[in-house]
């Protein structure tokens, strides 16, 4: 008897949660990124673990590929579909908080929950989930992509914030990874293997997270600086000192410019800092005292503080939707992001280099940093057409990973190896170190079932 | 030609740096903890990352196995040879502490270099490095065990305190992880998969290390309480208040009686908690009022602070030296030391239970606890020929471990598995995330020449 083709075998358990139209399919061939996916040959959202392992071993007896999907915002094509017979599992529905246990400051979830309905759901509890990349991405797809943003200089990024998963293997296996205990010493962390594994190792199909207290008091700041230097030397300084500063955010005077088009903020347009303390009353007043005193030294204007919630939301907000207004600057562009991430000491030259060789370029592409943890971004705002732009983004982006090797820094902070910087990795770890990451994807995926493509060239 | 015996092979190399005579080899076969192992056939102390690659390639030629050894402070029996062709690589000699980057609050290290020689390095420059599990432990050895200890519920544990590694792989090839950034989410997160897997997979040859500020201001403070109970739930609150307290350590009477007769403080004896607070002098004050006021409302007694260095250091010291004070209270004694970790709200029941069953069993086992993180040690008091209290401590062992499990604890919050905790390892993650791990050593290590017989049964 021959096998029922994948479609004919599924249709009766997943019905309408089977997306077979190419039209729908084809929504899922490209995320944020600027890399190009193909349409997968067929679309699954399952709503349980049990779906999900029978979607693995039906995917396994057909030979076809899984990759796993979440709410589509990373950028480096992490998640598209670039061999025709991959079977997409899309993870939406599997969006249920599993529980929070308060007590233990943990959360249980499943892996489409995304971080905004999380914290949703923790506002009355005293408690919060700080890992904030930006977008409103799924937490399955933030763990696998070790992803961080926002609060990572205070609060950490995922791997920080992850207590345990449960995997689907390649074998259709669940596999429990870590416990409920804040730490462990019990044989291999596979929690922190699959964590940035990009979906080539396994499916993570629930996580356990650490959640934080709802900081007693809290303070944004917006400060307008005379130069770029001024304002990372101040961030630098920051954290050289040890002053826990929960947000400390870098916005170029091309960034400021989109944030005032779109959001309406009224910003001096100059190199600014988005700034976040959390404490007590008298903590944070402490906090802001030195690291005014440092922006002061270093050409810092007027620092701008908002302690109303109102006031706070808006410029996270504007911050979050930086993309957009960067975006709407060219009419019809997209966006290429790229990220990298250098010891502290050196940020301030790799974003100068940075801005030099954009100068240079011509090219409308602001500036975002991370900057507490040496991270940060440029937004390349490109037309399709503008071929010569891509060209000269595409060499601007390589000067970047080539100079932040060259400093003890990585190729990407937080977005990932996907399929836009493999020959990063391979320049950044070395073929010995690349080689032993191949021996782990042999041995849990030895037929490359899952995500294949991605991290290795 | 036949091959040189590996004796041979190494004496024009390592001279006096390779051990030989039975007696002091024999010194290789025991660590801090109660496991025995076998004197190794050889013990070489290499100096450089090129003599360690060829001990593995040497080693490899002959069929031999290979042990990393650092300052045998390990407790369940992770560093003991088990097998007679062992070749013993001990790390005392690569204590050379490779550079410390201020400005980038990082130290590159070899791995024989211990915690106390770091920070003594480091007291001038303004900086520490917090992991703290008690022993002088070396950092190679803490990496390798997933170390934490006192500082952990402020500052991580080795985990989160680790930047990169260099590895000798069993191929003898040297291996990069990780790079000089605070963050990276470049490819297989390698760094992390050999923290914690105990010399299974490698060697570590060298470590760069994240460094924290040292603290403006420090108060360290004991403080008495009516039950354990007390004590534990004052833990709890302060931890779910969320603050910032830097130790927090739990001794029992039977500890506090330990620590008086060997350190002489003249504590109350009952239940007692150590505590140190770091921040701004306002900070520490608001952090000490604060845990004032909980352990007021759970039956604390006096609470005695000690902003003094010499007062700091005579507690910590007192702390440090309690295994060997507790030793002393029973002549000619060994100790056998447990660890468990458990969701902090389930800590109270957790100690209770050992408690209970440590007082029905008639043994002097005092109780230390890393509380803040809800992880605490039994320490099983025997003498050596004390056979049924020998069996009665691993059946309160059993149990304690059996409990932790049962609520979502760890078997081990920092000691690791070794030879001790083997069955215990497959008991919390079960046989499909164990068979996973054996998959990832057989990656790594096919012909299984790294620290055979521990971790896995």
């Amino acid at each position: 008897m021959r096998m029922p083709n994948l479609q004919t075998s599924l249709s009766d358990r997943f019905g309408e949660r089977l997306i077979t139209a190419e039209a729908a399919r084809a929504t899922y061939a490209q995320s944020e990124g600027h890399h190009p996916g193909l349409p997968p040959a067929l679309v699954a959202q399952p709503v349980s673990i049990d779906e999900v392992r029978q979607l693995v071993r039906a995917a396994v007896e057909r030979g076809m590929r899984i990759v796993g999907y979440g709410a589509g915002t990373s950028l480096e094509g992490n998640a598209a579909a670039i061999a025709p017979d991959t079977l997409v599992v899309d993870f939406s529905r599997m969006n249920a908080i599993v529980e929070i246990a308060a007590e233990d400051l943990l959360a249980v979830v499943q892996p489409g929950v995304t971080r905004e309905s999380l914290n949703d759901e923790l506002r009355t509890t005293g408690l919060f989930f700080p890992v904030d990349p930006g977008a409103n991405a799924t937490l399955g797809g933030m763990i696998a992509t070790r992803a961080s943003g926002t609060t990572t200089v205070r609060y950490g990024n995922m791997r920080d914030n992850l207590l345990g998963l449960k995997i689907v293997s390649a074998a259709g296996e669940l596999i429990q990874t870590g416990t409920r205990a804040r730490k462990s010493a019990a044989g291999y962390d596979l929690t922190h293997l699959f964590a940035g594994s990009e979906g080539t190792l396994g499916l993570i199909v629930e996580a356990t997270l650490r959640l934080h207290g709802q900081p007693e008091h809290i303070v944004a700041a917006s400060w307008d600086f005379a130069s770029v230097e001024g304002a990372v030397d101040t961030v630098i300084q920051t954290i050289q000192s040890g002053v826990p500063v929960a947000r400390m955010e870098l916005l170029d005077t091309q960034a400021v410019l989109a944030c005032n088009r779109q959001s309406h903020l009224g910003l001096p347009e100059s190199p600014t800092l988005f700034l976040e303390f959390h404490g007590s009353e008298a903590g944070v007043a402490e906090q802001l005292e030195i690291v005014r005193m440092l922006g002061d030294a270093n050409g810092g204007g007027t620092l701008q503080s908002a302690t109303a919630t109102e006031e706070r939301t808006a410029l996270w907000k504007a911050r979050h939707h930086l993309l957009w207004a960067s975006r709407a600057m060219v009419p019809g562009a997209q966006a290429w992001i790229t990220d990298i991430c250098v010891p502290i000491s050196k940020l301030a030259e790799a974003i100068a280099r940075a801005q030099t060789m954009i100068e240079a370029s011509g090219l409308f592409a602001p500036i975002l940093g991370h900057v507490g943890d040496g991270n940060f971004h440029v937004f390349f705002i490109l037309h399709p057409d503008d071929k010569p732009g891509w060209h000269k983004a595409a060499t601007i982006n390589d000067a970047m990973v080539e100079h932040a090797l060259s400093v003890g820094g990585t190729c990407t902070g937080e977005h990932g190896i996907g399929l836009g910087k493999r020959d990063a990795l391979l320049a950044e770890h070395g073929p010995a170190a690349v080689a032993m990451m191949r021996q782990l994807k042999q041995a849990l995926d030895p037929a490359g079932l899952f995500n294949p493509g991605k991290i290795f060239l």
